[in-house]
């Protein structure tokens, strides 16, 4: 083990696990060829489509293996759901300036960007208030819900702080408004009036970080849920949308009609094998990986503060996913002390990796914590004891250097 | 080689070289992490993913590594270049309605479905004729192009019958009917005139079948060239845009501000370093595997020739890729002769696999050829002679059977 490198920077890219490197040789075989041809080699391929499919559909409970869209990951799929949500009300007439979509104060910079641009066209955007604990604040959720609000994004575990959000409640609170707009409706004030199945806000959850989580989403009550699959041990450049029946939907990439129309290209069968076959490796390792990263955690957390009692967590470990420590050690230069650790061989980072260099770090700023002195460590399949011991070493010798 | 199947469906997919999956296998490893990370691992790939821009980009023969884009694949690339310049110029106040946007009649359906999704939104959509060789009526092109004309959209090489377009032409017309703009500009009567650097119309060519040209983009004289993994026996879900500096351009995909900003998401690094690969790999081999080709096709042709002399080549083998025949048989069904051939152990298919089952081939519709008749072979690396002769028996065989 001498000489190793430790990687705890598994929020931000999880290695890809051999079993899933194996189903992606398999799958890219020249057995499987493009998914739309007829003959023996497009068949076998369209039906691993479908295989994968139902495995992903199936592994957050979905009715149907339809509602799932496979996209290039994450950030499409979440600007999948906002941009294309947004832009299919457009196309029906409602102007931009009609609308509302409200996001939290914390979102993946996938989210927000939808929202930033969406905002340039001139949709309303509002974010909602998370509290210290780096919680949605569910009173100004639904303060800020308006009659126009067509959209509602909130994330399920949060990427820097690893926040697990009441995605339930929130559901409730969105359940809650519809009624109200569908009361609204016979004075003809909503703007959704001319679409009376759909009921809106519509409700997205990004659940790239979700994987130590039972996401359900009959039980969860969410119309879009975005998938992952560099944060699962899978392949990169691959996601899915989960999307809801008969919510209408607007694509962002057009052409062979792929995706039920949704989602055009041609299709990445070993990407979607390997995605899947890693879906389900997590499933199956779900509870027993939480405990096992929960108890590393609490020792990783308790061990620092023996080193300096002033040490912190930013956020709050009773609520937030056990893959994730955020920590703040004052008297630091967190982007210093990620490149010592890096020089004594620890990967770490100190904010999302999707966010420029010179970006603060919003969601530390969104529950007060300062991002001069924090750092994310982040654990996962790989991440041992003695791995964990070894970084408390040498964050307890670098602070004594100091 | 006995019960083998023969593959004759290179231009619906290609197989992933061998090299390319070991490529992607290394890359793979954790030694390669989220490219914008700080540590050594995200500074490996950094590095890995600037070797892989400047290899594609020196692939092209362009000025600079930061003119490529990685993208999910030749759809996307058509859709960021198509839709990204047209949203841009809308953004700076060009109403849709103003704009003007010219496609060839024979466009794949990425850029077909983004014209008519433009035309959706008001945008006036034009199509060039194509002749019966199945190429460009340039007289046709310089008689459409219109003072407000944003941007043509014209193939390199199509992907049905494989003619390839006389690109260097199409641009010296474009830049012709660019000067004429700036003139008019004098006169205050061109809606670009807000913009006074950049030259309308911009040109873009979906160059995804064109792996046997030389694709020079300074000698082409395109402002946006779309390249495609799975065509290059590269991987899936992997294709890359080419994007002239200066040229602007808004996003599809927001979020992290990766490809600077231009497309946002983690990179897919092993996709991508696989992709230069595989592009290095059809560099190497081109001139030997074209003559190769075009030895083989030419057998092809004047062997099902003596079978029946009333068999023609749709379009024109003397200007089409060498790895491209779209044959006419008189008097066969030809999806029924596809399914035959798919039991005898032949794969090749009727048209595109990006258009839907019910639609009928509008690329030999465009060239008046009869498209229940035809029938698309198409060759690649591990095409044999002994492949080609047992096709053509079982083509005699099934229709001396009829």
């Amino acid at each position: 083990m001498f000489n190793r490198r430790i990687y705890l920077d598994y929020a931000s890219l999880t290695p890809i696990d051999k079993r899933v490197m194996k189903e992606m040789k398999k799958y890219s075989s020249s057995a499987y060829a493009n998914a739309s041809s007829w003959y023996k080699e497009g068949v076998a391929a369209k039906k691993a489509l479908n295989e994968a499919r139902k495995k992903v559909a199936g592994y957050i409970h979905a009715n149907s293996a339809d509602e799932i869209i496979f996209t290039s990951g994450g950030t499409e799929a979440n600007n999948m759901a906002i941009l294309g949500s947004i832009e299919w009300l457009h196309e029906q007439g409602v102007e931009y300036e009609a609308m509302h979509v409200l996001i939290s104060a914390i979102e993946h910079s996938s989210v927000r960007e939808c929202a930033n641009h969406l905002n340039d066209k001139g949709v309303q955007i509002d974010t909602v208030n998370v509290k210290s604990n780096g919680i949605v604040d569910l009173d100004d959720l639904r303060k800020k819900i308006l009659p126009n609000t067509a959209m509602v994004s909130i994330m399920a575990v949060n990427n820097e702080i690893g926040s697990i959000q009441p995605i339930r409640e929130i559901a409730k609170i969105i359940r809650q408004s519809r009624a109200k707009n569908l009361q609204a409706k016979a004075g003809v004030t909503s703007i959704f009036n001319f679409q009376s199945e759909i009921k809106y806000p519509l409700f997205h959850t990004d659940a790239a970080q979700g994987l130590l989580l039972d996401l359900n989403v009959e039980q969860l009550g969410v119309d879009f849920l975005t998938l992952d699959g560099s944060k699962v041990y899978g392949p990169r450049g691959i996601g899915a949308l989960y999307h809801r029946h008969h919510i209408p939907l607007a694509p962002i990439i057009y052409g062979g009609g792929q995706e039920n129309g949704l989602r055009s290209g041609t299709e990445n069968i070993a990407g979607i094998m390997g995605f899947a076959k890693a879906l389900e490796l997590v499933h199956a390792n779900r509870y027993r990986e939480n405990a096992r990263l929960a108890s590393l955690r609490a020792y990783f957390v308790s061990e620092l503060k023996l080193i300096n009692k002033d040490i912190t967590v930013n956020g709050d470990l009773e609520t937030s996913s056990t893959h994730i420590a955020n920590i703040s050690i004052p008297g630091i230069d967190s982007e210093f002390f990620v490149l010592q650790l890096d020089a004594r061989g620890i990967a770490c980072s100190t904010k999302s990796s999707c966010l420029r260099d010179e970006s603060e770090s919003f969601v530390l700023k969104a529950i007060g914590a300062n991002s001069k002195t924090s750092i994310r460590f982040s654990f996962g399949r790989n991440t041992k004891i003695s791995q964990i011991k070894k970084t408390i070493r040498v964050i307890g010798e670098l602070l004594r250097a100091k």
